[in-house]
């Protein structure tokens, strides 16, 4: 059964790839290309084409809404009932890989195939979702956008008016890849959620457990920093009289990881504090860097945990100011407070795959993901499949098909007790 | 008498300007333009015709060797002796000061003009020099080409073949420019060389001094280290598996500035560590850093202390190789031993600045200069004005006009004591 799954993921990978190697297998895997499937690029727009054809013919209606989400419907014995939503979205990053999103998708349309396959007859409806605009990086009116709108957390206009890099608007986007429907799903009309979605991280693949089942999505703190000091000839200058820049951001970056440390060891929690971005300036190897741009990535699932990292690394970095007379500027970009999924799904999820005989563990998700907007609407969980060594957001990004179909062996169980 | 030094430094601050403003005074520098005159720029031929006009209007006679070095010559008495040489470059970095080489080839003039006034009869002959392509910014070949090749340290040949960012040869510009020469300074016609520039420190202006007397010009080794960990998601790579390129970067990065403060403190030393450079890949917020690029810059006076501090760095960058699995690889980029200036001439100009009533202090350079290949085919030394904030190789870089007449007023005495 799983071999219906791999032969669509196999088929979409050649969509918005740019190399000419199969992905069936790891060793096939080209490290530099990876697929890049923005919002409004032709490879989206075919892979969309792709899904509602998949949809189709697993026999669910489609209908598109104002933000070009698609949703596949099968409907139940009691169509008046409140729908169990599965799926999650087909947009990529630029050069990522081919399982981020897609996989969800389609592993909703599978396990709905499974359903008709064993003639079970669901009670709920069933809706597979495809959300527009996940990863944020095609409009930057910020991630998960489709999921957003679904759930009455962001406006269908306020997002069909954000614009790409290219300064085209998600309306233009829409309507040119003829993806803008006029749908609306009520907020009311949805009564569970799941989605399956590679881990991202290193976790199972590390402890060789093949599923996630995820209790908590973290929270997240995103700081930006700039740091002035003094730029100056590196040769001319003696250690006592600099203002160098970017020594004080080496402090920082230091403060923050060995923090981010001790606060995961002593608290035994997944908390994780990362410096992901460091411009310098002038970054001539002769020159004492006069001004640094850095930013931070604070993450927990505990949001006093990630609001004490968050105030620690304020306060280091203000103390910087007084040191050599360095002026400091700090920005706050986004804040995110963790969510809590359903304790009810969990339990479901936890039984399925009992039942399924597949080994599992809770765990937190450290990425933000569609269903953290669904959780607002409905009691909503995710199941997780192992990243090979981690990786993800490229091309390398990797899951072994087994434990791809215990995955979705997983969904399909608690996906019949949800709609049942 | 400064007037006349100023008024061409003030005209040819308009050469390669990109900004109306004038340089009469501090608060007159524009600080975002400053002055872009590489060899072979529209900036860098104007200059040296105007430079070529100063000097015969001072009644020198001009010859242009073989790499466009500009030598203006006044016959001395004893036309068959040894000669005297001062001068310095016309070249500048993009968006640098008007002062930077300019003021010791103007300065050279002002000197050679001023012996005319006094009707004092040199009897060494006296070459003022304008080098070509000090800065090393436009042709790759190495900083202080035109000195190099007139002491014999290059080859004209290597010289001229030597490509511009635009991929054209020195030997390209200097004839479109029509500046190659084919003059060929004999390496044993000089007795002696003096050079008046800007400290491009902040020593001389920190401590009030006037003047700087030139004793060592400062080695160089510059170091370059590409560090490689694993670039992973930065919400789910928890903190023990991560392999973070620029957490270990920062490491370095404070160890070489730590060694080099406690070395400079506890030699009483001006040995100098700098990490200019650093780029950050893929440089995303929300990844963890994979790799990064360091570039490492350090200097004294002391050829074992350098080197002691160069090895130091590398075993510290080793060290990082066997923590969390991190590769670690470091090039030589360049390396330039410390060079003693004659001690003759150091005590030559420190009469000179008694005799003139102006406050002087013996130092080194940090920096390197055309001196340095001057010192290896006859007695060399330099004068230093103060660098207003230590500022140089950017807009703002200034020396006030009064302490610009006090280095004139030393090099003219030394002058005349050399070329008696």
């Amino acid at each position: 059964m799983i071999n219906r799954l791999k032969e669509n993921m196999i088929r979409i990978s050649a969509m918005g790839r740019v190399s000419n190697r199969s992905v069936e297998s790891y060793g096939q895997l080209d490290p530099k290309r990876g697929v890049s499937r923005p919002e409004g690029s032709e490879a989206n727009r075919v892979l969309r084409d792709f899904t509602v054809q998949c949809m189709q013919d697993a026999g669910l209606s489609v209908r598109i809404d104002r933000v070009g989400n698609i949703l596949g419907r099968k409907d139940g014995e009691r169509n008046h009932e409140k729908a169990v939503m599965i799926g999650s979205h087909l947009d990529s990053v630029m050069n990522g890989g081919h399982l981020d999103g897609a996989l969800g998708v389609f592993s909703g349309i599978e396990a709905v195939r499974r359903l008709r396959d064993e003639d079970f007859h669901n009670q709920r409806p069933i809706d597979v979702a495809a959300f527009t605009g996940e990863e944020g990086s095609s409009f930057v009116v910020g991630a998960m956008l489709g999921s957003a709108v679904l759930a009455g957390k962001m406006g269908a206009d306020e997002a069909l008016s954000a614009r790409n890099i290219h300064g085209r608007t998600l309306h233009e986007v829409l309507t040119e890849m003829g993806y803008k429907g006029d749908f609306e799903y009520c907020v009311d009309d949805v009564d569970a959620f799941l989605e399956l979605h590679i881990e991202q991280g290193p976790v199972l693949d590390f402890e060789g457990v093949p599923v996630g089942i995820v209790a908590q999505i973290a929270g997240i703190t995103w700081l930006k920093s700039t740091i002035t000091g003094s730029g100056n000839h590196a040769g001319t200058t003696p250690m006592h009289l600099r203002q160098d820049a970017l020594v004080a951001a080496a402090e920082a970056i230091r403060f923050l990881n060995r923090r981010a440390r001790e606060m995961a060891e002593s608290l035994h929690s997944a908390i994780v504090g990362t410096t992901g971005h460091l411009s310098v300036y002038p970054n001539n190897l002769n020159v004492i860097p006069g001004m640094v741009e850095l930013g931070f990535d604070i993450r927990d699932i505990s949001l006093e945990n990630m609001q004490g990292l968050t105030e620690e690394t304020l306060s280091f970095l203000n103390g910087l100011k007084h040191e050599n007379g360095l002026d400091v500027h700090v920005d706050s970009l986004h804040v995110q407070a963790p969510v809590n999924l359903s304790e009810d799904i969990v339990r479901i999820i936890e039984k399925a795959a009992v039942q399924a005989g597949v080994r599992f563990k809770r765990m937190a998700s450290g990425a933000g993901h569609d269903t953290q907007n669904m959780a607002s609407i409905a009691r909503a969980g995710m199941i997780f499949v192992p990243s090979v060594r981690g990786i993800s957001h490229a091309p390398m990004e990797w899951t072994e098909w087994e434990d791809i179909e215990k995955g979705v062996s997983v969904l399909t169980g608690a996906l019949k007790v949800l709609s049942a």
